[in-house]
């Protein structure tokens, strides 16, 4: 354990690139998101019909949105999703909001970016369960979606590539700017409580902020769970070691990250903390080696509360209709 | 066979009522779409998001919209659709665009109205498998909803009547006018082609005018599946009679809307028709005893994608958090 605070402030100042050298309330390490900026409406539009579309599963029953739902925070608030024939995901649907933000997606990083994580789910026999060639297949079947493509990239073949490049350019958008916190980083100085502000101080001088900083409060590294006390949990997931094949990466997992984490429980990597006060307190235990009194958590829960920022506005899409030469889904093995 | 020319035309005469004697296209068997009247905004808001909302069933994971999905149509386009813990449903999705004009609920109206249906997937253990009870528990326990019912319904208490009233009062905005068919019964000639007035002129002239007419081309009358030959099929559903208990009523089932049809496929209470041409086929053989030319077939099949309406523009809701105290899903019977 003592490693633990020379670990903080190495990684506090590795955070010091995140820093907003201009922001009335002083330097922060976590700085203010930014609106989104629409660079190809087309594609973002088409991106949002695929993302709502539940003909990318084998079923015609789960799309993106089944379990990163736009309307509760971009997660599915359980402890791990529904698949394909009612299977029980292995992890935490990880909220897509602010997912830009990340320096790699899903949990233990396998996926470089979102483009290359939006292509996962729909192959996973677990999750979607369907080929990307026969998604592509049924895409190419579909008038609505032909002539969505080409506007969006013109005489470009519709494959794969287009699929994800169309969804990320969608998630791209999903950000939650203007939250009470980023007016008060702004100079808003009445937009937070002094509750809150105490809750930022603790935040900040507790550690936490040592792996929570930069526009995302995370999302930026790799850290192990369980820093200093073993985290106990019967999920099997081994994180960054997965993918790296390293011993030293075992249970290391992405930092998630804290923009709108009222709306983004149950937490962890196990969905194992119910609440955010459960989830604060075994942080500040495993992670920071320091037992929260009642009134600390309490108020680092407000201030955490503040980081709730305004949701995407989004029309709900329609989907273009199959033709009649759409391969139809096949929910169930014995129709 | 023979008494079928003398029910089609007591069928037709029975529909008189619905002609429309002012429209510029002369007196007409169906009726325009009127746009919704919103009479209660804060209902209808709080409708939408109780409509969308997972924390409905025990499972967290099925909402109204996965089954009456209003991104295709108010319907999930599977054959039966998937409920609580993946079972199979035992009957096609009716659609929730325009089924306010239905004259009772479910293919075999055993729902008076919206509001007498809207509670019933909630209970049933193969669709949401929650229960009411437990519904209103969630709900009572969520603040964000707390608020909302009370600007919705005063100081009346939190219970299933106001949910089912509230999801009611969102679905009837559900409609959709302004179809291509709609402006041409508004005197807008151009409207329609050719081919699509002829395919109407044959429904109209083969019979298919005599059930589905009235605004929703359908919804206001029981009838029975096979009329003049038996329909074939593996599903169960006795339709009417597992109501009434009548032998008369065996087989009869709500003749569903045409509106949108396009968009929701499969076709009848069994999802046996994967496809319009399909449909029309049947329903021509076994209701009218009349077989259609391909040219025939297509022509009808051109006039029932008139129908299509302008889908409803709705906000995607964000659903109010959950508290400490809110029940948690059960998507596992073992977690």
């Amino acid at each position: 354990m003592s490693c633990k605070p020379i670990l903080s402030i190495l990684l506090f100042a590795a955070s010091a690139q995140f820093t907003s050298p201009a922001s009335a309330a002083g330097p922060e390490p976590i700085t203010p998101i930014q609106p989104a900026q629409v660079r190809n409406p087309a594609m973002v539009e088409l991106g949002k019909q695929l993302f709502f579309d539940p003909r990318l599963s084998k079923s015609g029953f789960i799309s993106c949105n089944s379990c990163h739902n736009l309307s509760m925070g971009g997660t599915d608030n359980l402890r791990s999703s529904i698949g394909h024939n009612w299977q029980q995901g292995p992890i935490n649907s990880p909220t897509v909001l602010n997912a830009k933000f990340n320096a790699a997606q899903f949990w233990d990083g396998r996926a470089a970016d979102l483009k290359a994580q939006a292509g996962g789910p729909v192959a996973n026999p677990k999750e979607m369960a369907f080929s990307h060639a026969l998604a592509v297949e049924v895409l190419q079947s579909i008038p609505g979606y032909v002539a969505a493509f080409k506007q969006a990239f013109g005489n470009q073949k519709l494959g794969m590539e287009e699929v994800t490049q169309a969804i990320a350019a969608f998630e791209e958008t999903l950000v939650t700017p203007d939250s009470r916190f980023d007016k008060w980083l702004k100079g808003d100085r009445r937009a937070l409580t002094r509750k809150e502000q105490e809750g930022y101080r603790l935040f900040k001088e507790s550690g936490c902020i040592a792996c929570h900083n930069g526009p995302a409060v995370g999302g930026n590294s790799f850290q192990k769970m369980g820093l200093v006390a073993p985290y106990q949990t019967s999920n099997p997931a081994q994180g960054r070691a997965d993918v790296t094949g390293k011993e030293a990466d075992r249970f290391h997992f992405k930092v998630p990250t804290l923009r709108n984490v009222e709306l983004t429980y149950p937490y962890f990597h196990d969905g194992g903390a119910a609440t955010l006060a459960e989830a604060v307190d075994t942080m500040a235990r495993i992670q920071l080696g320091r037992q929260f009194s009642a009134d600390e958590n309490a108020k680092v829960v407000a201030f955490l509360k503040t980081l709730t920022g305004k949701q995407p506005r989004l029309q709900l899409p329609v989907l273009p209709p199959s033709s009649e030469k759409t391969l139809r889904p096949q929910p169930f093995d014995h129709p």
